[in-house]
């Protein structure tokens, strides 16, 4: 790995892409402050002191370098132009870095490759009237947005009625004519990004995730995004490489987008680098969006699979606070919290929103990692709200993995046992009323989108002409263990063999009539496949089980047959 | 974290502790050579050149440092005592050093404290007749061992029979008088290692990992062990623990182990300090031993829960090949690798035999560890063998998920669809015929092992008074599927019942009568649970399914009622 690779910017994403080319023992070159955080980990004394704005400093780092990259996009393109046409690889192109520094140059350009983004108009001066105008044809409320330098929140302003236009021109007005754009507001119901990574072959992308922002910050991301469905996961794929595909240079490149309420997918932003969204890749998947960045600016290989989720995974930010320590208090806490990884970027005093590091928490099941990262999230929260730490802290219900359905709800005294033996394994389960032939969208919708929600497992009671369970099966592919009611004729018979004599193609893992305990243990032994905490107490149940088989053993050896019988009654 | 850490040593150890320092921006500073590759990655003024066996240095570094510790044992024990004794903490203790350096006083120690390991005899000489003396009481063959100053297989020799004995003194004697030892031969079936973390407060364990040597130098570590049983595991964690909690100072320490063939577990060697059997940690657990070994030190929490795996692993070191960069060759090729993680240390030329990088491949189930390691297995012992490149490989057979098993081999046929599922889905399996009537104690064997070799689910198909499922699943803590199967009499209603109505506590997935191929899509679906690879194999079989109904009734719509029946020749 022989080459040296020149990076303008020394931030966290240089310290993390540092962290990646140590590990493959590739020499970076930073062109940053002295202090940098990127250069902290780097030692030798080839880094050029300095901005990455500044020309003769580039040129420098020109000289050392073999290729030169980027881990912020605020950097002079037309001194990069340069670099590129005398040779020197730069990732991304200086082209590319030009069109995404100006929004709504980007914007323009994806929409005249036919790739979806939300309505934006131009604004050539920042005058009431023109800024009136543009609300009347986008509608209100709309984004105003500077055109350059905006990031984490800064240069944006939501103006949510007319009335607001005088404190957007105050906030944002004064950067000159033709500085600022209109957005047109998009009610999503999700943010979505996606790291694509541009290589030589082509693009390659990691899973879709789900990003919270706050006052216009990245504050949370969850990998892979809940509840959404496997068709939008390639869509918001699809959608990220056609739009980076159309950009000249490889490397890593963020893509941000709003997931509208018919599913549609709208691009929000693109970031011509490694991307705070991506952070969650270093603990959850084989390969980082970092050593992807490097081995695609090197031209290494990336194998597809390398780029998966091994579990998922919550990302939190670590802000500065209203203290200079308040960001290593919050990382300090976080030492407590089981499955929790901790980055802090080496920046010293900490200002408020100011990003000093992160946390990952990866866990078995998205469910966990929520419970897990709750009280993380609770004290950021006290810090950015400033409330008092004595403040009551409840944690969130974890989200269920196995959902309950019965026909009726005279199935549901059956259902007991099943429902005792799911809290006793401390399995999280939500249990719904849901009739094949009384209801049947409503089943069909709830089966249907289980998987998505988090579902792993599906139990369904049904009796006489039991439909439940089999149905439920044709519309999911998620296992479902089927449990035979007995009603008033014929024993139960009806339903056991409604449910167990599935045609091929669709199985239902039958259990005995009315035997909803037997259900719950099978779910625990599914649910157990791979998560030994789970298998630990059904392995613990057919202990105890033995025991109390065998205690009523020694029970009849000490008191003969016959008390032993008298004792039951009998 | 404003603790400063002296670590004496910089070598690939003191390299990962310093990536682990990073992230949460505690300072190391290391005593080593000048370009030793801890430093390369620390990038300040304090670190001293020097060796870390050197008085001055070492009273240097203290100055600067808060707490001393060590990455390699091979130090100056007595000058950590005064430095410990004014006042310095060191970790670990130098009274644990002391008597970790000399192997033969390292199993005293803990043979004293009741801690199992293998018999040992001091030797006061090199002498033939006292190595004859010691083969006549311990037998042949055995160790003879170096009390110190050994590691990576330097300073063992075996000796298999008393014609090796000068071949023995002339690989190990002239080392003086009182240097060497004998050690009883382990005839083990597995090699053990665990990694202790001891805290201010107690010990915690990493799981027990396999580990496979050559040329007594570690070659490959699986984790977690393969085939090996909850008890063994306990067993393992839990003589770790007693044997590390018997020595002085905090941190992490590698115990290395043999299992016996009676299940006994006898302790090897310990190291006190984070170990080669411990790399996998990095990318395995959401802690590695490296970051466990410095909240150790610095009294900073760890939850027990953030030493579990993930997922599992298997590392396989990179040593120095015939030429200085025939390691780099080893990582190139590696970046092909799927899943795989490469770290490389950056110590320049390699020379063969030295430990130069490592790679770790993390997979969903350790099956598919296997598979994705061999290539990278075989090309390392390519380079170890001197075999030319063009030697053919055969990747090795993943290790099955699924066993399938029958009461009698003319259940065989009826299995067919279930076993051609399988294959279409790329689901590795195994089939036995195994009874619960005529052979209960194999059947008892298999399935109660069957989850500590790797299987995930067991498909059992029995007809008649059909016990095999219901059997299977008593003895097991995975998931059974049953398959009834109909016989001669009662149209398969009497498996059919055997199977379903199994007594609370003991739950079969049962299937339709006959119904092999839903048995295997219902394994499928089991382990698409959290494999999505073989969700969107399930989801693809529906689909399909899907469109073969659809096409018939295009055709029907097409061909009429009466054509098409009489296409179907009725």
């Amino acid at each position: 790995m022989d080459k040296t690779v020149g990076v303008l910017g020394g931030g966290q994403l240089g310290r993390m892409l540092a962290e990646a080319a140590n590990r493959l023992n590739i020499t970076l070159i930073i062109l940053d402050k002295a202090s940098a955080p990127a250069k902290q980990i780097t030692a030798h004394n080839a880094h050029i002191t300095g901005s990455f704005k500044d020309g003769p400093s580039i040129h420098e780092l020109t000289k050392k370098s073999d290729v030169l990259t980027i881990e912020i996009e605020h950097v002079d393109a037309d001194i990069l132009r340069e670099i590129e046409e005398s040779g020197t690889p730069v990732h991304p192109s200086w082209s590319t870095i030009k069109t995404i520094q100006d929004k709504y140059e980007q914007k323009l350009h994806l929409r005249e490759r036919g790739v979806a983004v939300a309505d934006a108009l131009p604004l050539s001066s920042d005058s009431e009237e023109e800024l009136g105008s543009v609300g009347r044809q986008l509608g209100y409320p709309f984004m105003l947005k500077s055109r350059k330098d905006a990031y984490d929140g800064r240069g944006n302003f939501p103006v949510r009625s007319a009335e607001d236009i005088p404190a957007a021109i105050e906030a944002l007005g004064k950067r000159g004519a033709n500085s600022l754009y209109a957005e047109k507001w998009a009610s999503f119901t999700m943010e979505l990004a996606v790291m694509v990574v541009q290589t030589k072959d082509g693009t390659l992308a990691f899973p879709a995730v789900e990003t919270v922002h706050e006052n216009s910050i990245c504050k949370l991301v969850y990998a892979p995004a809940r509840g959404v469905s496997t068709s939008t996961f390639k869509a918001a794929e699809g959608l990220a490489k056609r739009a980076v595909s159309s950009f000249k240079g490889k490397g890593v490149y963020g893509v941000e987008m709003f997931l509208l309420p018919n599913g549609e997918l709208l691009i929000n932003e693109i970031a011509p680098r490694p991307h705070n969204s991506g952070h969650y890749t270093i603990e959850a998947c084989p390969l980082s969006q970092y050593d992807a960045h490097l081995r695609a600016i090197l031209d290494l290989p990336i194998p597809e699979d390398s780029l998966r989720i091994r579990e998922p995974a919550i990302m939190l930010n670590i802000l500065g606070g209203p203290k200079p320590d308040s960001h290593i208090n919050i990382a300090k806490y976080a030492l407590n919290n089981p499955r929790t990884s901790i980055h802090l970027y080496g920046k010293g005093d900490g200002s408020p929103g100011r990003k000093m590091g992160h946390l990952t928490v990866t866990a078995h099941s998205m469910s966990e990692c929520e419970t897990l990262i709750a009280p993380l999230i609770h004290e950021v929260d006290i810090l950015s709200s400033q409330i008092p730490q004595s403040t009551k802290f409840t944690p969130t219900k974890p989200s269920p993995l196995v959902a309950v359905i019965m026909g009726s709800d005279s199935d549901f005294p059956t259902l007991k046992p099943c429902l005792d033996i799911l809290t006793t394994f401390s399995i999280p389960f939500t249990v719904a009323i849901t009739s094949a032939h009384r209801t049947p969208e409503y089943m069909s919708t709830f089966t249907s989108t289980a998987a998505q929600n988090g579902i792993r497992v599906i139990i369904a009671a049904a009796g006489g002409a039991a439909h439940l369970p089999g149905m439920a099966a044709a519309h999911t592919s998620l296992p479902v263990i089927g449990i035979p009611i007995r009603g008033s004729t014929l024993d139960g018979m009806d339903s056991l063999l409604s449910i167990v004599q599935m045609p091929r193609g669709v199985p239902v893992a039958t259990v005995a009539i009315n035997n909803s305990l037997n259900a719950g243990l099978l779910a625990a032994r599914v649910l157990g496949v791979t998560d030994v905490r789970v298998r630990e107490r059904v392995e613990r149940y057919a202990l105890e089980s033995r025991e109390e088989v065998r205690g009523k053993g020694e029970k009849l050896g000490d008191l003969g047959w016959e008390d032993y019988l008298k004792g039951m009654g009998k």
